[in-house]
């Protein structure tokens, strides 16, 4: 019988044939900590007895959920932190750099076949680039940042199979939406999802990223699309790594097997307070909204910016909705700068801000208030994440969130 | 005997001869609310009896202390002052205008000869544009608002005139700064000061507003530049007014005159914990920096962003220093961005953000930690300004501020 994706990772990296459901020690490559998380798995490792990170170079830390410092506790923080990185010889990603997982990927910093952990749920997005990633509480990372390894039950994996050409307008964010909707919050928890076929195949790594970061949302450990020619392509003067073969044997042993045909995938929002309540948009269509924002690192990347912007064209978003557009890292940002994007949606109306989690993080940028709807882009719609627990929040692609700023309602991208 | 310039504005306002001392109930032409004081003076207003405001064209709501909402407080406060605004027929600025003053002024709603009050200290900025301005409390608001008058004690003028011409990399923040440390914190307290000669009259109206914005800190009612070409070139298309000559009379009855040249001026730092305490940078220079703020409706002007610019060049910023540039409205960012100066700062390792107050309001956007420093062009560096009372806050001009980021300590812009 052959392996998945996943199992052969654990075998690579453990040096045995490993598979799903044993319990084993795994080196790790990578250990991602941030503003939020980071604090406290400092304080864990330092408890652990801690002296030096196991190796500085596989640790990264960056600076996003509040900055600019929001508060002092946060302002406090950043200089504990700052602190650590220095003392430790870890390369600080300061506050200037963007979303974490964004710029994890763009650094080079998750690589096909390794296993990386980050204190940060979303972490499995390393997995549009083929690697085993996966986010862990501040404990267990306390643990990692010490031995340089962490304990794993390795995952069953769900293989999706995604086939069709998606609609114009239609894209990456709907697909997984629709796919949270059929698996359903809990449907994949402990497990690997496994994103193949070949829509997959056609899909540029923003769409792959989009998809790996919301494998969460259904409970899974991690998302994960085998490594192709886009992956190598992408890790392209990211990292040295010579390109090798890594995938899922047909005859491994999936937990289930699910096919997904795009053709006619219609545009879809998740309504509250869940993610897997997707459905398609003409279902809310007119539903008022107050706050639109567009951004995080499910979608603030430059194709997701240009996705926006393609609907926006000239047109001016509706005064009465507050736009917010936050690329999710620098180069991100410098790509839309360049493009006359930024441009484009300040002069439509749009709140341009520097990379940050913003709204997504519910902390302290871009509240909603009680009666409030917001429409995001980001990853999760759960009573009160964006601000009130009196107020709503739906989750949508780019597309419909621009045509829905332009409308000053929920709407089909397809119509604007 | 002549009358001042402030007398001047009174007594066409009053229809009768008005001398600095006499208390009287002027009309005012614009009332000025943000998303902070806003809404205590609306329920002021309504404690008053209040229904319908005085004019609802004269009534000027915008928001930017603290947006994107930075807490559920702040976003039902905007909620609270939106449906106000409707109520009212009042033009609201939502959250993407910029900061209150530099808005009311591109927008034209502040005039040559006009008494405007705002519920801000730095309201006096108007006075760039020869009009009263002034800063009042939020039951004074609630009055204005429902009367549309105020009392007020025409206060005497203080007389600066500046002649000389400013070395290179010194300018208006450099002035206004040395003239705070002239005059002291409390040497104008209840008087008008009156900026005029040829220094003056040659500079352009962001130099006037930076002037004029920081008479507060001398604990002025107003600052005022008496109307001249520069002026009511600015007003075109801003507001259909004719040029009127008003200007104090050489025999006019001044509290005090003083005199400046700047020939000889130095770049100025006020450093902490008062505004008053303006030094030439060379006493402070190589004093260790955290973070750097350039904008604020002080020095968040595009000629402040180019001042930063010509010194920044093609270097980039110390990474050890967090540079934070906000441009003071939409207008402003928009000119930078066309000029490719957002870019230039952003590929320095600045973020610029979306205009509003930032760290200059001190309450959730970009506070510093206990034993940090800020260097800002802002207007206050009081204890506990930007965030920890153990932090410190220096002030300096835009031209100051991206030579001391570049440096990673307080330098001085002409040897940049």
């Amino acid at each position: 019988m052959g392996s998945t994706i996943v199992e052969k990772i654990f075998s690579r990296k453990c040096g045995s044939d490993i598979k799903a459901g044993e319990v084993v020690m795994a080196p790790i490559d990578g250990a991602m900590i941030h503003d939020i998380t980071g604090p406290l798995a400092i304080r864990k490792f330092y408890e652990m007895g801690g002296k030096q990170v196991f190796d500085p170079k596989s640790v990264i830390m960056l600076f996003d959920h509040q900055i600019p410092a929001d508060s002092l506790e946060a302002a406090e923080n950043h200089v504990f932190m700052r602190k650590f990185a220095a003392e430790q010889g870890i390369h600080n990603y300061d506050i200037n750099e963007g979303v974490c997982h964004q710029v994890v990927l763009e650094k080079g910093r998750a690589a096909p076949g390794e296993i990386v952990v980050g204190a940060d749920s979303h972490t499995c997005m390393y997995g549009a680039v083929g690697a085993f990633a996966t986010g862990i509480g501040s404990t267990d990372m306390g643990f990692a940042l010490k031995f340089g390894a962490l304990y794993f039950k390795v995952p069953e994996t769900v293989r999706a199979e995604i086939s069709g050409k998606f609609q114009k307008r239609v894209g990456a964010k709907d697909l997984i939406l629709s796919i949270a909707a059929d698996i359903g919050a809990d449907g994949a928890t402990y497990q690997a999802i496994e994103f193949t076929g070949k829509t997959i195949s056609k899909m540029d790594m923003a769409g792959r990223m989009t998809c790996c970061n919301m494998a969460i949302e259904m409970g899974a450990k991690a998302g994960i699309v085998p490594p192709d020619k886009v992956t190598w392509e992408y890790m392209k003067g990211r990292r040295k790594i010579t390109p090798f073969a890594l995938a899922s044997d047909d005859d491994a042993k999936f937990a289930e097997k699910r096919t997904y045909n795009v053709a006619d995938l219609e545009p879809q929002v998740a309504v509250p307070h869940n993610v897997d309540q997707g459905i398609p948009v003409g279902k809310v269509e007119g539903t008022h909204i107050d706050q639109v924002f567009i951004g995080s690192c499910t979608n603030g990347r430059y194709e997701d910016l240009v996705e926006a912007a393609e609907v926006l064209g000239k047109k001016k978003f509706d005064p009465k909705v507050r736009v917010l557009v936050i690329p999710a890292s620098r180069d991100e940002y410098l790509k839309a700068l360049e493009a006359g994007l930024v441009e484009r949606f300040v002069r439509a109306g749009a709140l341009v801000e520097a990379p940050c989690c913003g709204p997504c993080m519910g902390g302290s940028f871009g509240l909603i208030a009680a009666g409030e709807v917001s429409l995001a882009t980001s990853n999760r719609n759960f009573r009160g994440r964006q601000g009130s627990t009196e107020g709503k929040v739906y989750l949508c692609s780019p597309a419909t969130a621009a045509a829905s700023a332009i409308k000053g309602e929920i709407t089909d991208p397809r119509e604007v």
